[in-house]
């Protein structure tokens, strides 16, 4: 087995959740090293919190400028082999150029950038150098979306023609009713959060797990808001209708004022020979619906699955696994990408993803905005 | 107690399974006793049916206005007291229209009508006479459904933000597929089906149990159908986006090229305070969410329900009942609403359920022959 | 189709739940008519109830002697075929004993009788007299238990390795924790409920699903039951370890301590081959556990089912039946039996059932008393 | 936040799946640093390893000897502080002893012992020592399982009075029925695999988490094993009748012949006011039963769950953790217990835990072949 990648961390420092996640996905397979990074704008604080998760403080830097210019003096074999960029939104993208326009390979957290034109920009940059550019749609990486999608390529339910995505939260219930919160909280302010709340923070997830699993790409949309109060400028509630390649319809929903609801996405794919569902907060089982058969539910870490999804299960079946091996198996991607190994197709989702995905935001707006009338999407 | 009353039914012969499913609704409660009708327009065919369910010949009438003209013949305490009408669909209306004509109590399956304005003509009937007309929309005679209806009402959730109803089925991917078949089928004959097969035939009871269980009415609406093949001209599957009363807004999915999925019909309404799921293949759970609290699953029997859901439920918890004992429900509300006993309200759908499905139906066909634009409803 | 057969009832008059389940399944396939009975030792209130139910008066009957002598009196073609005993427990022997006596076929509530002797002594009329006799075991009326039963015979599991089949209620917790209460309560007086409650009332149906299913007989068993008090001779809760044919081992598991719990019935069989497992509360799923395979959920209505469990639904799949379904499919299995059709085996319940669970109950009270030793039951 | 533990790990080199969980465990929350330890009697392979996950190989020694002479010369800010002990079962017992006369913390994987005089052996070392001494008892670590263990200590359920315990898996069933494999499967050779294989494996388990969640000792049991062929002298199926303190009764049921069942873990426990269930396979849920009210579903991540349940959850509500989290939950334990900071009681499974496992499993084996009677187990 080949040593362990390098890995710097911008952000994700202190209590960071999401530096959590991805320090477990990092390690989860043995494959990564965290040699160092920018944990926060404050030096000082970065250096204790390289102390305090038990690496050297010699590649702490000040600045992602400061991480490019002197990794690069270094000698390959010593240079950082990928930067996770786990900062505030706003500074993905900047962060994410940087990195590239250096030379190097990139994990982004999500959303990549903040409009659909930059998302184009590190799409171009990454063409340029050839760099390994994941972004981190997490759900992908669950072993049973991995074999909903490698199902469906194998013709398992034939041919697409009827599709129904959900992403289902309650959490900003109780801020959007309260005149004060919703004027406090940033998710709400566009200058900090996009011109998008639901659909920007959820409903891409959704948008993405379907032409994920499907194959396909959404071609037209028509999109319907809530704003639930005339103060309130930001989505916090979208039904999206849409038609995908060949002629496929279908419906994306997502809301945060599904009260009480958690985390709860599921996505439905139905073709002419049977039906394929998930459901991500009982995310090891895949249902598969054939007519006049009984309903199948698929589990992982059995032989019967597809290669893609066994190597993204760690144990024998009966197991659970959760949201950071899925965040793991995406690490596990780019870990062979980066080595050049041979990777299963979606193996981690690339900044094309990142692109239609701000397309995909940006059209549901304008869809809203016009009055709820059709607006098509790019093929990039 | 009361003696029993007495029913006749139109239609429903052989080997009907809504006959059956009527029939065995009017025995649950012991309050019906089937004493004649029309079961079948030849005279021979229906007295052979008569005797086979043993109920006595002479009352077996050739047409409805038979029925109507000699049983109006017959002393009051004779009479028949309700009809139910259970023959082909276009049949609804006319047969209907001379039961409520002659002086009838109505209980009348379901598509009420093939137009928004017929239903409009039962209703002025059934306001003039005052005769007692119930719709079997037999999804609304679950207990735990009747139960989500009344905790609404009552305000355990707040006042409801966001609704989602959902009736998907597989049933016709089959037919769909195979030019010859879908040809020959009479649900995609517009001629024999009305304008509407999937929202006609199944979206409507998402409709129905939507302004049902929430006591509130849709307003506004846009539709996204699907046909399939342009040699198809009935809806197969549509995307209804809804606006109701009070700024609610929400979505009716129906399908029926959701592949093998059999009887899915699922409900979910959310509140400033919480939220509500009913899913029609287990209907004996009703899940209700709070912020902060554990998930809680309702279930019929209990002291803790309302007095219309208790009235619902024939056993202790923990003995299944299911869609025979939902149209049971019905008929026993019908049954009170005869001898004058006090209902519950919503203990059975009237004409003004049915008149506001037609509207819906209409309003649906019109939103995507014009390009899926919003329409309004009436508020009859 | 022939004509209604005749049924006369015994017990079950006024709120009687029994009553009621009976009724409905005698109702639902249209293959009876009550035509009489004997509903409450009192005449006057027989005779009420039979008015309120609408069924001629001229044959309710003052006693059991007197129904057997004047239906013997009438002509063949009027009398009674069938005589449903839903009377207290103790009462189940001596009418049932007395209608065989008189020739006519039985429906029995369960328990049969009140020891093994007397079901002994039942079976002997049975067979002597070729009577369709019938014990109402409720819950081998459900589609999916005889599909259970079904694929078991053929094959589909292998042989049968081991068994588990549970029984959990917890209504009798808030009796039994309080002293007054637990004296007053007739269940736990033995004069009146007799030698066992938990096993006596529930234990028994565990027994009789898993002997039903597997077709195979428990020939030795081991229990431990669980008074709770010292003041108490009546066991709430009991464990019994089972040895069935060819070696089969497994457990028997019923309380009525189990708080809160409602009416848990589940069933395990494993087999060399396979698995099959079924729940109570959601009748409508069979799952199927193979080696290397997805589990499977086998639902009725299916053209995959086997003739028998086909037989036992009414309608389409996802339309849930429930608790009045299964009975009813008892009363349509003693209806073939009494009009001399084919008949699948198993699909009512025998006098045999009632012979072997007396037998069963007996033996676990053996075995407890005698500290928990093997007690072999008989093969009669 | 302190520095990282120096954790040493004996054995877990390779593709050995319990490696790959306890090094994620320590990973999981920034609390260790792995710095040597003998992953394989090869101290080449050993090296190789070390490399390929990245650590120093300085202190990779050949021998729990070595390591303990070697590391307890070095200065005490660098000597290693706890060491895992992950080689095959017969080891565990050696090995630990090493460790813990060196004095040593130790974190050791199950079982403890091959017997109860071992087990105790160890017990009595630690308790001299004072070391810290975890027993990976894993299941222990899901949140909801402390949870459960956290509401009935505190209540929630009354006074418990009926427990049921289940793992079934199926694992062995295709070598069971093969004459040769059953005599190549070091499973089922007691030289290699101890006295008893199901109850020991597995059983043992059930039995933890029952005195885990209840707070409660096995007192007496009385078990039947099953062995399925003559040929076969080690359980492959095991049902055991317990009597706890305070009267409580319950039955813990064991099985790898439960065909094609994966890792079916369920416990329920049952008091005066409630009951309380939980299935590892959906181990984010907690299923709280209180008489005449709803069901409760607890989940994760909530701010009503109990400290020690919050601390075992690194994510909001809707994110599903795993097994690995499970692990880690108790790695966070002996952690906190390390630098001696306030722990909750149960943080850990201890030696303790140990003991009774062995003495169980004896009396299991002893009351089997004594013809299935009752044996008393220790209160060490």
């Amino acid at each position: 087995m080949p040593k362990k990648i390098r890995l710097g961390i911008l952000g994700g420092g202190g209590d960071s959740l999401i530096g959590i996640v991805h320090r477990i996905a990092s390690f989860m397979n043995d494959n990564y090293s965290i040699v160092g990074g920018v944990f926060n704008p404050d030096p000082a604080i970065s250096i204790e919190f390289a102390k305090e998760i038990d690496i050297p403080t010699n590649r702490i830097y000040a600045t992602v400028e400061e991480l490019v210019a002197k990794e690069n003096a270094l000698p390959g074999e010593e240079r950082m082999q990928v930067i996770s960029v786990l900062t505030p939104n706003f500074l993905h993208f900047p962060m994410a150029k940087a990195l590239l326009e250096g030379g190097f390979n990139v994990i982004c957290e999500k959303p990549m950038t903040t409009t659909y034109e930059e998302a184009k920009i590190l799409a171009d940059l990454q063409q340029k150098s050839g760099a390994v550019f994941a972004l981190t749609h997490t759900y992908t990486g669950y072993p049973m979306v991995r074999q909903m999608r490698e199902m469906i390529r194998a013709g398992a339910i034939g041919a697409v023609h009827k599709v129904d995505a959900q992403y289902y939260q309650g959490w900003i219930n109780p801020l959007i009713h309260d005149e004060k919160s919703r004027k406090a909280t940033w998710r709400l302010d566009p200058a900090k959060s996009g011109i998008s709340c639901c659909i920007g923070d959820i409903g891409v997830h959704a948008f993405n797990l379907l032409e994920y699993t499907c194959g396909l790409e959404v071609r037209e949309l028509l999109s319907d808001f809530n704003f639930l109060y005339d103060d309130n400028v930001m989505d916090v509630d979208g039904t999206v209708l849409v038609r995908m390649d060949k002629h496929v319809k279908g419906v994306i929903r997502a809301s945060q004022i599904a009260t009480a609801e958690e985390n709860n996405i599921s996505i439905a794919v139905y073709g002419r020979k049977g039906g394929l569902k998930w459901e991500q907060e009982n995310p090891n089982y895949l249902y598969l619906l054939e007519e006049g058969k009984p309903l199948q539910v698929l589990k992982p870490g059995h032989a019967y699955n597809s290669d893609m999804a066994k190597d993204a299960t760690k144990l024998p079946p009966g197991h659970p696994e959760g949201i950071f091996d899925a965040m793991a198996n995406i690490y596990l991607g780019v870990a062979k990408a980066i080595r050049g190994e041979k990777i299963h197709q979606g193996e981690y989702p690339t900044v094309r993803d990142g692109v239609r995905g701000m397309n995909f935001i940006e059209a549901t707006v304008e869809s809203n905005q016009k009055g709820n009338v059709w607006v098509t999407l790019n093929h990039d």
